[in-house]
């Protein structure tokens, strides 16, 4: 292993860049910080500027007349649904919709507000594995008598009411998923639909589900923010949703609030105005980013015979009016060759610091890594996997 | 009962300003919105505006050196050091800052990192009543394994491990406290202070308990922003909430972090330069509001045989260098002459909607009222008690 000074050819021929980390720099993919996407923004700053000033949005309240969210702005409300229908991925004709302090307050609000109120036993909450591997914890953490996690919803053979949480595409593997559970009982659904945008996978349908979670971490590349939003058919759900935010941080940063409006006001007026340049609207530019690095990953995995990653299948997108495979924000990367513990082995010996299978329900010859972090760290990613 | 389209003169030869609220119309005094502060924030608009560009502030992290809360930006827990060193009123050094969405969230946080990991059985949350109304649902609402609410506190007689809130000031009624509970089992304390501010009570003594929570709402009337902090003594302790708010929402808004920043300096600069007028200091501003509101309230309510007040002793204030009595944010109000559910009462001959006295633990002969709403609610609001 080398220090690349100089741009790195690897073994077919294609060119890493040269990147200024040290070989002995742990690279951290741990996380999911989306940062790849701030060099967007970087050329749209000033047009997504805000101003607050210090007198303003200094109430609790957001919308007096919003007999269900009361602490949501109205100009979030309207750039939510004008955002769906630009894009076409879920309806929102007859939805509430809820905000939270990023999807997993929501994700919580909705196991919460999907619970029986006084159930003789906890109802069981249930992802197909791989499932994201923050849901159990969040689910178990308080010991909740009204619901508790009931594991890999595939293996789920009891007679029992549940709650399937459908993460599609599905964090890890961006898999496109549906519901698993065959049981005689019945369940509730929850969607998290946080990559159900075009730069990430083809939209192939207006989604249409009872309860459906998205996040600006995910949509835009803004984690700083911490702003989810659900859609949700069944306005009591909605209420009771509703009821948990206020119970968990009473509402959600009006701050955060107005930033959302404006940025996804400057996404749709991209797409709206007749004379804006495809390269320049947000979903074209950030897709082009991660097909980019997935080709680029595709070429070094190819090459490989220690690590290995699934193929996804193309689908035609509504949106982008063209066919093209996913491109995950996460590498769902299975380790070969005898390589039992695939997180220890890119911690040890290629000082990459992933997340191993085991958090997310399977074995730990897989690792999830971010393929959504800076440039140097993926260029380095990229050549210490190529090296190994 | 008249319109009052002129000033209102009172029994006792006092001034109520006129307003323009219907008679028929209800007032809105049960939630504790800090729209009272707003006017100094109008003359402070721009010194205080913030401006964030598109692509700033869009990672999870805040300050990936700090190895406790690594969601806060480094200049909020600047700010929160110096505001607390420039007031006086708690003691930040060797205290590690936890940032929440709201002290709401972080009353939770420390709720749970105070609670044993693996109980046999859920521990008791307590406060002596009448305690703040929302923190037994807020305990309560998940049906935690962990923790369960325990009543007030001054009635608690069991030898078992509890968890006490001592709310000082008190929501609701101003009052300011030390712990109650005398049981021979250890108990943890969380000193919930978000009333301990120059403006609200006399500052006697710089707090120096283990876990303090503190909230921007209640400091500068920045409700809006969901932003609170824990000054907290153990590492552990500091940790398992970080822990909890990960859990909860992934961290809090940086747009809100940033804010806080900003209007916190502004507050400080203002008392560290030495030409500042007293008039324009926020805590000298914000108190005379207060105390205006509350000789007014005085003035009608020892004219009133319906409604009574318990009046507060003065205190000296290290902070304002005089000795006065508390303003506290609400106004807790005891319905004499056979009146037995005074919020009730308020609704149907006043029109005013309050928050009854059974929700804070004590008897419906109580209730809570919001001093902190606009003027022409408050205006209406003495003249509907002076004419009751």
């Amino acid at each position: 292993m080398v220090v690349a000074t100089n741009n790195f050819p690897s073994s077919n021929g294609r060119t890493i860049p040269a990147t200024i980390i040290s070989p002995n720099t742990i690279i951290e993919l741990e996380k999911g910080d989306p940062v790849v996407f701030e060099k967007y923004w970087k050329k749209r700053s000033e047009e997504c500027s805000i101003v607050i000033r210090g007198w303003e949005l200094m109430s609790y309240l957001g919308d007096a007349k919003n007999s269900v969210c009361w602490y949501m702005l109205p100009e979030v409300e309207r750039g939510i649904r004008r955002l769906h229908h630009v894009v076409g991925n879920a309806v929102t004709n007859d939805r509430y919709i809820v905000v939270g302090t990023g999807a997993t307050q929501l994700f919580q609000a909705a196991v919460f507000a999907l619970s029986p109120s006084h159930p003789s036993q906890p109802i069981n909450v249930l992802a197909a594995a791989p499932f994201y591997s923050e849901y159990q914890d969040e689910v178990s953490i308080l010991r909740s008598g009204l619901y508790q996690w009931g594991g890999d919803a595939a293996s789920y053979e009891k007679n029992e009411p549940y709650i399937e949480v459908i993460t599609s595409p599905n964090n890890p593997d961006g898999i496109v998923r549906e519901p698993v559970v065959k049981s005689e009982a019945k369940g509730k659904l929850v969607h998290d639909l946080a990559y159900y945008w075009p730069h990430y996978t083809p939209i192939t349908h207006q989604a249409d589900h009872d309860l459906m979670l998205f996040t600006f971490s995910k949509c835009t590349g803004h984690a700083g923010s911490r702003f989810g939003w659900a859609l949700v058919k069944d306005i009591e759900v909605a209420k009771k949703m509703t009821r948990y935010v206020q119970m968990s941080s009473i509402g959600v940063s009006k701050e955060s609030q107005t930033r959302v409006a404006k940025i996804i006001g400057v996404v749709c007026d991209g797409y709206e105005n007749f004379g804006s340049m495809e390269s320049e609207l947000f979903f074209e530019y950030s897709k082009r980013l991660l097909r980019e690095r997935w080709e680029k990953l595709w070429a070094v995995i190819d090459e490989s015979k220690l690590f290995s990653v699934a193929k996804y299948p193309k689908a035609f997108c509504n949106f982008t009016n063209e066919s093209s495979e996913p491109f995950p924000g996460f590498i769902w990367l299975k380790c070969e060759e005898g390589i039992e513990d695939c997180e220890s082995y890119l911690l040890e010996k290629l000082k990459i610091r992933g997340r191993g299978g085991k958090r997310f329900g399977v074995d730990s010859n897989y690792a999830r890594l971010s393929l959504m972090g800076t440039d140097d760290d993926f260029n380095e990613f990229l050549k210490r996997v190529s090296n190994a």
